[in-house]
């Protein structure tokens, strides 16, 4: 009996991740990947985007933990569909979490859908989900050292929203080191100066993702 | 040909991580093993504990991060030995790294040894690398839902110290639900309140540390 070899994880990964996309693209579903380190405020910026632009687009979120349905349930007080991917231990979503979820939506009746990654700097940024664009926090109490420290994340994002920008009083946070390094490992990336908390930044933020929803479903 | 098959490559990882621990039980030296999510303050607690400690123990330190020296420069400039490890894209240290490490410093003038391990709070908790006890930081801003969201670490870990505490009234932070929700978890933790940047809790994590190790010494 011969033994076949799965040479790389990240090869079926992809091919997952490319069915994923068919089906969104078929639904006309736009997708972003959110990834941070634990306690960025990803789950905060989920809350603001869906605010803003609930009116405009059909939203739906999965939520991906270790364990918990903590981040689900403040999405659910807003009465929008989502879906919690407990990973049992594991420490990102990779494409079949998000294949196995899909069956609990309506894909006919949703635009654009916002994957909320598991905690961590590392891990997420290696695994394709059927995303059109990676989106990355990085909250100042977390220190300018991280692009450097943390490259793949930030190479692999459209765009950066560096967040808890009202507590730069507090930290010592070098924001214009942070953008720099940024952007010597992704000349593209798009930087934004946010803060979940106070609403600050937010217009950017969002007039640049509607563009870009809205280029996708033209 | 018989094809041997790794069932675990956590078990691999035990192997030589006792192999490791017998070497540090040989020189009798106390090992650390410190993790939390990136930026939560690990490399100021090792600057703050070698400040504290070095005139009792001959301190040596391992830095573990994807990339760069960024973390090992600024404990060489305490003229402290330290080796830094580049795990080239990995989100954790593991056995093997540590083994690999050691032949860079002489064993014989090595008190304690503390490993900062690589900034993620899923993944390091799973790797055991031949320490004595595992320490864990969790930072005010990164918010009190951590422990029932990243279970392990607060299992494994023997401390857990509660960083940036100086930070409390500007963030959202629910001190008793985070010890709380931690002790549930693990009911022998240890946990500290402290500020690396004010050395506000030091004094306790430091007789608490030097009592262990002087304990293991004896």
């Amino acid at each position: 009996m011969k033994v076949t070899v799965v040479k790389n994880v990240l090869d079926a990964n992809d091919r997952i991740a490319a069915e994923n996309r068919e089906l969104f693209d078929r639904h006309k579903i736009y997708v972003i990947n959110l990834m941070s380190s634990p306690g960025a405020g990803k789950t905060s910026l989920v809350e603001r985007t869906i605010g803003a632009l609930r009116d405009k687009y059909r939203i739906a979120v999965i939520e991906g933990d270790i364990q918990d349905t903590y981040d689900a349930d403040r999405i659910a007080k807003l009465d929008i569909p989502v879906v919690q991917i407990n990973t049992g231990g594991g420490c990102h979503i990779d494409g079949n979490m998000i294949r196995e979820a899909l069956p609990a939506f309506d894909l006919s009746k949703i635009d654009f859908l916002i994957v909320e990654n598991v905690g961590n700097l590392v891990c997420p940024a290696e695994f394709k989900i059927g995303e059109n664009i990676k989106i990355m926090l990085l909250s100042t109490p977390e220190g300018a050292d991280k692009p450097s420290k943390y490259p793949l994340m930030f190479q692999e994002s459209s765009a950066l929203l560096i967040n808890k920008i009202d507590l730069m009083p507090y930290v010592d946070f070098d924001l214009e080191k942070a953008k720099r390094d940024s952007l010597a490992l992704h000349k593209d990336l798009k930087i934004f100066e946010v803060s979940c908390k106070t609403a600050a930044g937010r217009d950017e933020w969002i007039a640049w993702l509607t563009q870009r929803i809205d280029a996708f479903k033209k």
